[in-house]
């Protein structure tokens, strides 16, 4: 079977917005608390971040466990692994994540910037320029026959969009409105001529948007 | 964390049937055309009974592709596991599912009449007495840690509600009516006194229902 490029649990506000404009170590997605649009995650059982035995085990649950499944390797924008820009001025800065980064695969991050890779637990990040397709080509040979998650942040995901190397997309949109932003879209109708589209409202208030290739 | 009693991807018609009441190697759901119950799972990608590339990656496939996460034993009741009753006549039956069965993990067959166990491909097949309690202790014993999967038929799943160790249960509700046949239940509102339920209209067609223990 081929290997899929895949988004999963990206989160949007009901007019489009991933995150602010202006991200730093605070904000690290540039907006006064993001969990309104993530928190339909951290509710269910399978959010890797838990720490105690609750949760729930309904629709949501299903979109956080399959985070992992199948997955190989993981491309992310350099926005995403942290807040510096320009020449790595600072190579103690290991992203966002601890000692024991959620991906458990390779990870590569997008950067015009030579840094060298490192490895925290049983997660390796290569920092690695090119275009999105040579990206992927990198990640796909990584993955060892699995498929590669692309992990945001939202421009990253928009240069994907704008090459067509995506093949499924699940965001989910939650009810309230950001106003300025970066944002992923106008509106989902803009993917419909080249993705089919399930939309399925989850009883936690979100709505799941599902795309897969036609 | 615990290990959880799962059930996953079981099929009922609108009015609550799964399968009819007479059995046999021709009918092996016991009604004509069961393929009306579960034909939205056939048409995910991640069916495994698939043999070509297509198939949907909307939510459908969510629930077709969650069927082996983090699984590590199945318990059957011996209908499901072939059309014979009372002692075994014929050991050369090793099931509906071929050399090559889905499971691929020990599965634990209920029967009060003694066979010796067998393996096909990765799947090892148990024949165990005892009552529902005691079956749930051999099966979470051989699955490693993982959660078990409870695999039907209908007869078994009501033998393991009624005994209260089922943690979570998945049910995709079709718009058909069967009328006579064995029925899981009157309506799914029997299981709330126990249950968080999610209900979730998929574009196929069917609802799931998405069952958490509270």
């Amino acid at each position: 079977m081929a290997q899929l490029l895949k988004v999963q649990n990206f989160n949007v506000s009901s007019d489009g917005v991933a995150a602010g404009e202006d991200q730093s170590l605070e904000l690290p997605f540039g907006i006064v608390g993001p969990e309104r649009l993530f928190g339909w995650a951290g509710a269910t059982a399978s959010w890797p971040n838990r720490t105690d035995a609750g949760g729930s085990r309904g629709l949501d649950d299903y979109f956080t466990r399959d985070f992992s499944h199948n997955i190989g390797a993981e491309i992310m924008g350099r926005n995403k692994f942290g807040p510096q820009r320009g020449p790595w001025q600072d190579d103690e800065w290991r992203g966002w994540w601890g000692d024991e980064p959620p991906f458990h695969t390779p990870v590569f991050v997008m950067t015009h910037h030579e840094r060298p890779s490192f490895t925290l637990s049983d997660t390796t990040f290569h920092f690695v320029g090119g275009d999105p397709a040579a990206v992927l080509d990198q990640a796909r040979e990584a993955a060892g026959g699995k498929d590669v998650r692309l992990g945001g942040g939202v421009s990253t995901i928009r240069q994907f969009l704008d090459a067509d190397l995506i093949d499924t997309l699940h965001v989910a949109v939650s009810p309230l409105k950001l106003g300025d932003g970066l944002r992923l879209w106008e509106s989902p109708e803009e993917l419909l001529d080249r993705f089919h589209l399930d939309v399925v409202p989850s009883p936690s208030g979100v709505t799941h948007h599902v795309f897969w290739r036609k």
